[in-house]
Order: C-alpha cells, then structure tokens, then sequence
C-alpha cells in the first residue's frame, strides 16, 4: 500500500508552491520534506516533481494528488457520516474539471452551484477548457476527476453518463443577410464562417451535411461569448448553442438563416468509479440541471 | 533582397497544407515546389518548414510569412489605389491578432467590423486568446499582425496606440452575499472567489489594494462568459467587465459589493511599423470603436 505521508508531503509542496512553506503547514524540517519526496519517488520509480518555482506535478505526480484528493475525500465521508449543517465544515474538495468551451459559458456554472442544504462539503473548482480530445487525454492521465464533452466512451477506470444536447441553430446578422445574398448552402459556404478555433468542425458538419462545401473564409474566433458578438458585429455567419442565443432571434438582432435546422451536440460527466461521496453529490446536481437546460437524447 | 518566389511557395505549401496541393496552385512540380523550400532555407540559413502532416511553419518561417502578408497587401493597395466598391475586390487579407479574453467576449469583435463602405478589402481574422506575456512573445515573433494587451511597450519593429480603459466592478449574486456575511475586505477575501485562470491576478490586486491578503478559496474558470455565469449562480465573487455587466446591477441579479470602487484596465493596439493600407484602415476602425465602448485614460 502506499505510505500516505509522502502523498502528504507531495500535496503540501505542490499546494504551498515550495517545499520551505510545505515543511510549515507539515510542521517538520524543509530536509524532511525533500526525503519525503525522494523517498516517493524512489519507491515509484518515477519523478513526481519538477523543481522549478514553484514546484510543479510531473503528469505521474498529478495522478498521485489525484488519487490523494479522493482518498482524503473518502475519509472525510468517514468521519462524518450525516452531512449536518452543524458539523464542522471539512477543507474545500479542490475539483479540477475539463469542459468544452460553450458548456462553461452558458448551463455549466449553474450545475456546479450546489446548495448548502445539498451538502456540508465546500467545492473549489479549477476548470480547464478544452477540446475534446486534451480533455479525454487529462482524464486519462488523472489529471481532472471530472470532464464534459460529447464523447460517449468512458476512459479506463472510468464512466460516463448522458448529460443531453446542446442545440446549435446557424444565424448571422440582419446586416450579414442584406451584404451577402446567397440561394442555397453551397453559396452560404462561400461567404464569411465564424469558427471557434482549428478543432471546431461544427459549421463544416452542418454544411457538408447539406451537400455544400467546406467554408473558404473562416474567422477563427475562440471565445463562446465573442463568437456571438462577432455574429451581431456581421462578421460572419455561424452556428451557436441554443442557451446563448436567448431572444436575439426573437428580438431581431440575428436572424436563424434555416428556421427549422439546428445541430444537437450530446454531452457527457466522465467521472471515476472510485468517487467519493461529495463528488457524487456533485454528479447528482450536475445532471439535474443538465436535464433541465439540455435538450434530452 | 529577398527571392519573393521563395516566399510565395512556402505562403502556399502552408495554407494549401502540402507540397502536392502548393504544387498545383503554384502550376509547377512538386519538386519544384521542394527546391524553393530548400533554397530558401539555405539563403536564410534557418528551416522554415517542420516536415509534419501538415507542413508547419517554424517561428522564423512564421515571421517570413507575416512579411509575405505584409507585402503582397502593399502590392494589392498600389494595384487599387482608389478603394472603389466597383473595382474587383482584392482576396481577403489574413489578419492574425492576439488578444485578452475579456476583450474577445466584449468590444472587439464589433471593432473588427468594418463596414465595406470604408474599404473594398475583406478581412479574415484568426484571433488567439493569450495573457499578456505570451501575446506580447507572438507579435515579437511575428506571429501576429496586431495585439490588444495591457501592456504599453512596444516590441522591435512595432508600436502602440492606447484603446481606452476596460472597467472592472467587483460582484457577487444576492444569494452568495446572504450566506457569506463580512464586513470587510480581509473577510471578503476568505470567501470563495473567482480567478480567470493562474495568470489572472486582478482579484489579487485588488484585494491587496484594500489592505487584504489574497484570496483563499480560488475557482478558475478560463471563460468571460462562464465568468459572468459563474457569478450568477453564486459561485464566488470576481471582478467583472461593466461592458459585460451590462443591466444585471440594476435589475438585482448581481450586486455590486464596493459601489464607487473599481479597477480600470488601460489596453494599447500593438502594430507593426510597416503597417499596409488595409491594416491602416482596420486599426482606425478599432481604434473608432474602442473610444466609444472603453472608458477614457
């Protein structure tokens, strides 16, 4: 099994940025720190460490803090069995989390909120976006306990679970519309796109779907909140979520250029088998609200 | 100087993404195509192109191909030199920019639209979001053709015009503000608070700036909007754009937890000195927009 002390030891000094801070909050020597660390590293014949300011996890380390976290989360549980308002608060549960980016910019905060009345444990969320493929690979490696994306296989150790859609309609601009006059998808493809950045593939979908071409003018635009402003700038048309749009479309200030045609995007929780209680508390809110702001599968 | 035709194949090889397909826009052999790639390299006495699937330029190959840009946009606009709607329109101009996030989720992309009534040129953007330092290194590279960034120096070869000022107020939801009581900013600083991701220090600042430490409990979360969603949903506190706050004080969905105090972010344009027409008339138009939507330095 492994010795939990030098877990200890790696958290401290990755958590206090130094390994003389880490030797304070362990309230030992700064020299029993780096044995701690050698000593870890040496009975896992791997580095968990590199030693720059402040000291960083190697990829191996991240699973070590990974694991750490849940098995201190599971003690937790433990020792406090009803989750009581009362109780002493436990140490906030840092959660690192992989998300694609229209996710965080429209339900996923929401999903993360979970009520005081839902639980005693306090959540610290560090969120990461990226396309789905980093994000699987972090989950891979341990690196984040939790990720959303609209891939469906769960990783190994892993599972995963149907969030719902995420509903694109294709829009761009009143101005757009009046500049550009296009008769069919094929004479859509020529005229500006609004992409997200070189992995989003959504408008090449949606127009080779239709039996157009690829886009020949792409604006690589990788913000959620600015690629709809860049569709009521007129820069371009381009397809967004559903939960983004709110009533542009009603209001006028867009126009859905295929009333009727949208794109459903399904997402997916992958999570752990081995997750703690407060994470599956997580997991229950998160799919609650999911349910409520996603288009269901 | 420099054999323009060497710079033309290596333009082609990259946004064609092959040596074949440069072949056949070019109309010469792939060999062809080849031999101008290494007599380039070997005049310049540096690689240009990593041999990947696709063929990616190296940094100095980059900055070739920025000046590339640079140039035939000289040529076009001595070609045209009355920017006539009725003269045929010139290809579009690739304008790679760099940019903070903030800035991407509000007031740019509206400065990006110019109107054709201003210029015959269309613009193609490929927008990167970086923090500062990295955006700064991409325009001394010459990665990028502009950058918005808070910083005023100028790199090599470049300059920079002040935008305006990005104003931040410091919020949280109603709710976050019943359950968390404080009554000053040393206790506020021990609630859960809300950072854009490890570079953003302006919650920090800010704090710091009231007597208080920095922040305990930290969520990142990399996106403008989930920012805002974040907020909203009772996360944490932050410092949020007034371009983005936009009614949410007035009608009670946030509330503005120091009314009167705020933190003004000065933004400059980086360009290069060797700046063509079309770059010229981009820049005012920013430069127009950012003076109406930014707060005056």
């Amino acid at each position: 099994m492994i010795d939990y002390h030098l877990l200890e030891a790696l958290h401290a000094v990755i958590s206090e940025g130094g390994f003389e801070r880490a030797a304070k909050t362990l309230f030992i020597t700064q020299s029993a720190v780096s044995r701690r660390i050698h000593h870890l590293e040496s009975s896992m014949g791997e580095p968990v460490i590199i030693r720059n300011k402040p000291p960083m996890p190697t990829p191996f380390g991240q699973r070590l803090l990974n694991h750490y976290q849940q098995v201190r989360q599971l003690e937790i549980a433990l020792a406090l069995p009803n989750l009581d308002e009362q109780t002493k608060p436990s140490p906030p549960l840092l959660v690192k989390l992989a998300t694609n980016a229209d996710s965080l910019a429209t339900w996923l905060p929401e999903a993360l909120a979970v009520s005081r009345e839902k639980t005693a444990q306090q959540y610290q969320f560090d969120i990461v976006v990226d396309d789905q493929s980093v994000a699987l690979k972090r989950m891979k490696s341990g690196e984040v306990m939790a990720c959303v994306c609209s891939s469906k296989t769960p990783v190994n150790g892993g599972k995963s679970l149907a969030l719902g859609a995420m509903r694109y309609h294709i829009v761009a601009s009143p101005r757009f519309v009046d500049t550009y006059r296009y008769s069919n998808p094929s004479e859509l493809a020529k005229l500006p796109c609004l992409v997200f950045d070189e992995n989003d593939k959504l408008q090449h979908q949606f127009l080779a779907d239709l039996g157009a071409q690829s886009p020949t003018i792409v604006h690589y635009c990788p913000s959620t909140e600015g690629f709809l402003q860049a569709a009521l700038a007129g820069l371009g048309f381009g397809l967004l979520p559903a939960l983004q749009l709110a009533n542009t479309i009603e209001s006028g200030v867009l126009v859905d250029l295929m009333p009727g045609h949208w794109v459903d995007v399904a997402l997916y929780w992958h999570y752990w088998q081995t997750e703690s209680p407060p994470l599956m508390i997580l997991r229950e809110h998160v799919l609650a609200v999911a349910s409520k702001r996603l288009e269901s599968l």
